[in-house]
Protein backbone atom coordinates (compact mmCIF):
# COMPACT_ATOMS: atom_id res chain seq x y z
CA UNK A 1 0.00 0.00 0.00
CA UNK A 2 1.62 3.38 -1.30
CA UNK A 3 -0.09 6.57 0.12
CA UNK A 4 -0.05 10.54 -0.24
CA UNK A 5 -1.43 13.61 1.11
CA UNK A 6 -2.25 16.86 -1.45
CA UNK A 7 -3.40 19.71 0.63
CA UNK A 8 -4.62 22.92 -1.03
CA UNK A 9 -2.46 26.27 -0.80
CA UNK A 10 -4.20 28.82 -2.89
CA UNK A 11 -5.92 29.32 -5.96
CA UNK A 12 -4.94 25.98 -8.29
CA UNK A 13 -1.06 25.23 -6.06
CA UNK A 14 -1.14 22.05 -4.09
CA UNK A 15 1.09 20.42 -2.66
CA UNK A 16 1.44 16.84 -2.42
CA UNK A 17 3.25 14.30 -0.20
CA UNK A 18 4.49 11.25 -0.54
CA UNK A 19 4.19 8.14 2.20
CA UNK A 20 8.20 8.29 2.32
CA UNK A 21 8.25 11.92 2.99
CA UNK A 22 9.02 13.48 0.00
CA UNK A 23 7.18 16.81 -1.49
CA UNK A 24 6.25 18.71 -4.63
CA UNK A 25 4.12 21.78 -5.76
CA UNK A 26 1.63 21.57 -8.68
CA UNK A 27 0.09 24.74 -9.80
CA UNK A 28 -2.25 25.50 -13.02
CA UNK A 29 -1.62 26.93 -16.71
CA UNK A 30 -2.23 30.51 -16.03
CA UNK A 31 -5.02 30.49 -18.84
CA UNK A 32 -6.86 28.11 -16.64
CA UNK A 33 -6.13 30.52 -13.38
CA UNK A 34 -2.56 29.10 -11.82
CA UNK A 35 0.35 30.31 -11.69
CA UNK A 36 2.51 28.41 -12.93
CA UNK A 37 4.50 27.59 -9.92
CA UNK A 38 4.90 23.65 -10.00
CA UNK A 39 4.23 20.94 -12.26
CA UNK A 40 1.37 19.86 -13.87
CA UNK A 41 -0.44 16.82 -12.39
CA UNK A 42 -0.12 15.31 -15.34
CA UNK A 43 3.22 15.69 -16.06
CA UNK A 44 3.49 13.89 -13.21
CA UNK A 45 2.67 10.41 -15.25
CA UNK A 46 5.48 11.12 -17.57
CA UNK A 47 7.91 11.88 -14.91
CA UNK A 48 6.68 8.57 -13.29
CA UNK A 49 7.32 6.22 -15.99
CA UNK A 50 10.18 7.84 -17.13
CA UNK A 51 11.26 7.48 -13.97
CA UNK A 52 10.06 4.03 -12.96
CA UNK A 53 11.54 2.67 -16.81
CA UNK A 54 14.87 4.20 -15.87
CA UNK A 55 15.29 2.73 -12.74
CA UNK A 56 14.53 -0.77 -13.89
CA UNK A 57 17.02 -0.17 -16.97
CA UNK A 58 20.09 1.19 -14.09
CA UNK A 59 19.47 -1.32 -11.90
CA UNK A 60 19.61 -4.44 -14.46
CA UNK A 61 22.54 -2.63 -16.21
CA UNK A 62 24.29 -2.02 -13.04
CA UNK A 63 24.26 -5.94 -12.12
CA UNK A 64 25.42 -6.78 -15.55
CA UNK A 65 28.41 -4.50 -14.93
CA UNK A 66 27.97 -2.64 -17.81
CA UNK A 67 30.31 1.08 -17.43
CA UNK A 68 27.10 3.09 -17.14
CA UNK A 69 27.58 7.11 -18.21
CA UNK A 70 24.13 8.33 -18.61
CA UNK A 71 20.58 7.45 -19.00
CA UNK A 72 18.22 10.03 -20.31
CA UNK A 73 14.67 9.24 -21.36
CA UNK A 74 12.25 11.37 -23.12
CA UNK A 75 8.82 10.94 -22.37
CA UNK A 76 5.81 12.31 -24.58
CA UNK A 77 2.22 12.20 -23.71
CA UNK A 78 -0.42 12.90 -26.35
CA UNK A 79 -3.73 14.04 -24.75
CA UNK A 80 -7.25 13.27 -26.36
CA UNK A 81 -8.95 16.52 -26.97
CA UNK A 82 -12.01 16.40 -25.43
CA UNK A 83 -12.67 15.67 -21.41
CA UNK A 84 -11.70 14.37 -19.65
CA UNK A 85 -8.32 14.37 -21.65
CA UNK A 86 -6.63 11.25 -20.54
CA UNK A 87 -3.24 10.12 -22.13
CA UNK A 88 -3.96 8.56 -25.67
CA UNK A 89 -0.33 7.98 -26.08
CA UNK A 90 3.13 7.74 -24.37
CA UNK A 91 6.48 7.59 -25.98
CA UNK A 92 9.51 6.84 -24.04
CA UNK A 93 12.82 7.42 -25.78
CA UNK A 94 16.13 5.49 -23.99
CA UNK A 95 19.20 7.09 -24.23
CA UNK A 96 22.09 5.02 -21.98
CA UNK A 97 25.40 6.08 -22.68
CA UNK A 98 28.59 4.23 -21.62
CA UNK A 99 31.88 2.53 -22.60
CA UNK A 100 31.97 -0.52 -24.21
CA UNK A 101 28.41 -0.62 -23.33
CA UNK A 102 26.66 -4.11 -24.73
CA UNK A 103 23.80 -3.74 -27.12
CA UNK A 104 22.26 -7.24 -25.98
CA UNK A 105 22.31 -6.15 -22.23
CA UNK A 106 21.32 -2.48 -23.13
CA UNK A 107 18.23 -4.31 -25.07
CA UNK A 108 17.59 -6.76 -22.93
CA UNK A 109 17.32 -4.38 -19.88
CA UNK A 110 14.39 -1.99 -21.67
CA UNK A 111 12.66 -4.95 -22.89
CA UNK A 112 12.26 -6.05 -19.35
CA UNK A 113 11.28 -2.74 -18.01
CA UNK A 114 8.85 -2.30 -20.46
CA UNK A 115 7.36 -5.67 -20.31
CA UNK A 116 7.92 -6.95 -16.96
CA UNK A 117 9.17 -4.80 -14.54
CA UNK A 118 7.81 -1.38 -14.51
CA UNK A 119 5.10 -0.71 -12.32
CA UNK A 120 3.89 3.01 -14.11
CA UNK A 121 3.60 1.48 -17.49
CA UNK A 122 1.72 -1.47 -16.47
CA UNK A 123 -0.72 0.98 -14.64
CA UNK A 124 -1.10 3.47 -17.57
CA UNK A 125 -1.30 0.82 -20.12
CA UNK A 126 -4.76 0.39 -19.66
CA UNK A 127 -5.73 3.69 -21.36
CA UNK A 128 -2.80 4.68 -23.14
CA UNK A 129 -1.10 2.93 -26.00
CA UNK A 130 2.67 2.81 -24.75
CA UNK A 131 5.52 2.82 -27.07
CA UNK A 132 9.23 2.70 -26.80
CA UNK A 133 12.68 3.00 -28.64
CA UNK A 134 16.22 3.39 -27.61
CA UNK A 135 19.58 4.25 -28.05
CA UNK A 136 22.99 3.76 -27.31
CA UNK A 137 26.01 5.86 -26.76
CA UNK A 138 29.54 4.07 -26.92
CA UNK A 139 32.15 6.81 -25.84
CA UNK A 140 35.87 6.49 -24.96
CA UNK B 1 1.31 16.95 -26.38
CA UNK B 2 3.04 17.25 -22.89
CA UNK B 3 6.65 16.17 -22.61
CA UNK B 4 9.19 15.40 -20.10
CA UNK B 5 13.01 14.44 -19.98
CA UNK B 6 13.70 12.29 -17.32
CA UNK B 7 18.01 11.77 -16.18
CA UNK B 8 20.24 9.52 -14.05
CA UNK B 9 21.93 10.94 -11.36
CA UNK B 10 23.36 8.38 -9.56
CA UNK B 11 22.63 4.58 -7.94
CA UNK B 12 18.70 4.84 -8.66
CA UNK B 13 18.31 8.68 -8.01
CA UNK B 14 16.70 10.08 -11.30
CA UNK B 15 15.65 13.95 -11.88
CA UNK B 16 12.41 14.42 -13.71
CA UNK B 17 11.60 17.99 -16.27
CA UNK B 18 8.11 18.74 -16.97
CA UNK B 19 7.67 20.79 -20.47
CA UNK B 20 6.74 23.29 -18.02
CA UNK B 21 10.27 23.92 -16.46
CA UNK B 22 9.50 22.04 -12.99
CA UNK B 23 11.59 19.57 -11.45
CA UNK B 24 11.71 16.43 -9.02
CA UNK B 25 14.14 13.99 -8.05
CA UNK B 26 13.19 10.61 -7.99
CA UNK B 27 14.90 7.65 -6.07
CA UNK B 28 14.27 3.92 -4.93
CA UNK B 29 13.75 2.61 -0.97
CA UNK B 30 17.11 1.28 0.56
CA UNK B 31 15.91 -2.14 0.17
CA UNK B 32 15.92 -2.01 -3.52
CA UNK B 33 19.45 -0.16 -3.33
CA UNK B 34 18.46 3.44 -3.52
CA UNK B 35 18.86 6.08 -1.08
CA UNK B 36 15.88 7.38 -0.70
CA UNK B 37 16.29 10.92 -1.70
CA UNK B 38 12.84 11.25 -3.28
CA UNK B 39 9.66 10.06 -4.36
CA UNK B 40 9.07 6.48 -5.59
CA UNK B 41 7.77 6.92 -9.32
CA UNK B 42 4.13 5.21 -8.41
CA UNK B 43 4.17 8.12 -6.01
CA UNK B 44 3.72 10.44 -8.27
CA UNK B 45 0.59 8.50 -9.71
CA UNK B 46 -0.74 9.21 -6.49
CA UNK B 47 -0.08 12.69 -5.76
CA UNK B 48 -0.91 13.39 -9.87
CA UNK B 49 -4.59 11.42 -8.84
CA UNK B 50 -4.67 14.39 -5.63
CA UNK B 51 -3.77 17.25 -7.55
CA UNK B 52 -5.94 16.85 -9.95
CA UNK B 53 -8.98 16.38 -8.84
CA UNK B 54 -8.01 18.55 -6.21
CA UNK B 55 -7.50 21.55 -8.92
CA UNK B 56 -10.91 20.82 -10.34
CA UNK B 57 -12.71 21.02 -6.87
CA UNK B 58 -10.74 23.99 -5.99
CA UNK B 59 -11.88 25.73 -9.48
CA UNK B 60 -15.56 24.76 -9.56
CA UNK B 61 -16.13 25.70 -5.57
CA UNK B 62 -14.23 29.24 -6.54
CA UNK B 63 -16.72 29.62 -9.67
CA UNK B 64 -19.24 29.09 -7.23
CA UNK B 65 -18.40 31.79 -4.72
CA UNK B 66 -18.00 28.89 -1.99
CA UNK B 67 -15.86 30.56 1.08
CA UNK B 68 -13.19 27.69 0.43
CA UNK B 69 -10.72 27.25 3.76
CA UNK B 70 -9.32 23.75 2.64
CA UNK B 71 -8.83 20.77 0.80
CA UNK B 72 -6.94 18.17 2.19
CA UNK B 73 -7.09 14.61 -0.43
CA UNK B 74 -5.86 11.78 1.23
CA UNK B 75 -4.84 9.07 -1.42
CA UNK B 76 -3.62 5.06 -1.05
CA UNK B 77 -2.74 2.63 -3.96
CA UNK B 78 -3.37 -0.83 -3.37
CA UNK B 79 -0.22 -2.24 -5.46
CA UNK B 80 -0.59 -5.92 -7.37
CA UNK B 81 2.01 -8.67 -5.45
CA UNK B 82 3.45 -10.04 -8.58
CA UNK B 83 5.40 -7.71 -11.24
CA UNK B 84 4.88 -5.73 -12.61
CA UNK B 85 3.10 -4.85 -9.39
CA UNK B 86 0.63 -1.99 -10.86
CA UNK B 87 -2.10 -0.33 -9.30
CA UNK B 88 -4.93 -2.48 -8.59
CA UNK B 89 -6.81 0.11 -6.43
CA UNK B 90 -6.95 3.57 -5.34
CA UNK B 91 -9.12 5.22 -2.62
CA UNK B 92 -9.28 8.58 -2.88
CA UNK B 93 -10.84 10.71 0.39
CA UNK B 94 -11.21 14.52 0.08
CA UNK B 95 -11.95 16.69 3.04
CA UNK B 96 -13.03 20.04 2.35
CA UNK B 97 -13.44 22.68 4.68
CA UNK B 98 -14.66 26.15 5.02
CA UNK B 99 -17.69 28.40 5.68
CA UNK B 100 -21.02 28.02 4.78
CA UNK B 101 -20.18 25.30 2.56
CA UNK B 102 -22.98 24.08 0.23
CA UNK B 103 -23.00 20.23 0.39
CA UNK B 104 -25.08 20.43 -3.00
CA UNK B 105 -21.86 22.20 -4.13
CA UNK B 106 -19.17 20.20 -2.84
CA UNK B 107 -20.87 16.69 -4.12
CA UNK B 108 -21.21 18.16 -7.35
CA UNK B 109 -17.76 19.53 -7.80
CA UNK B 110 -16.18 16.02 -6.92
CA UNK B 111 -18.57 14.23 -8.81
CA UNK B 112 -17.52 16.57 -11.99
CA UNK B 113 -13.72 15.93 -11.34
CA UNK B 114 -14.00 12.10 -10.45
CA UNK B 115 -16.56 11.84 -14.02
CA UNK B 116 -15.84 14.13 -15.93
CA UNK B 117 -12.77 16.23 -15.95
CA UNK B 118 -9.83 14.32 -14.13
CA UNK B 119 -7.39 13.63 -16.77
CA UNK B 120 -4.94 11.34 -14.07
CA UNK B 121 -8.37 9.44 -13.15
CA UNK B 122 -9.54 8.55 -16.61
CA UNK B 123 -5.60 7.45 -17.58
CA UNK B 124 -5.14 5.60 -14.63
CA UNK B 125 -8.82 3.64 -14.28
CA UNK B 126 -8.54 1.59 -17.35
CA UNK B 127 -6.34 -0.55 -14.84
CA UNK B 128 -6.77 0.69 -11.15
CA UNK B 129 -10.26 0.46 -9.88
CA UNK B 130 -10.82 4.25 -8.29
CA UNK B 131 -12.64 4.69 -5.20
CA UNK B 132 -13.75 8.44 -3.80
CA UNK B 133 -15.13 9.84 -0.92
CA UNK B 134 -15.86 12.95 0.29
CA UNK B 135 -16.44 14.99 3.65
CA UNK B 136 -17.53 18.40 4.49
CA UNK B 137 -16.20 20.90 7.17
CA UNK B 138 -17.75 23.79 7.81
CA UNK B 139 -16.20 26.51 10.18
CA UNK B 140 -17.08 29.69 11.84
Amino acid sequence: MLNAKVKWVDGLQFVGESGTGHAIVMDGDAEVGGKDTGMRPMELLLIGIGGCSGMDVASILQKKKQQLKGIDINVKGEKSDTYPKKFTEIEIEFTVSGKDLSEDAVKRAVELSMEKYCSVKATLEGVAKINFSYKIVNTA
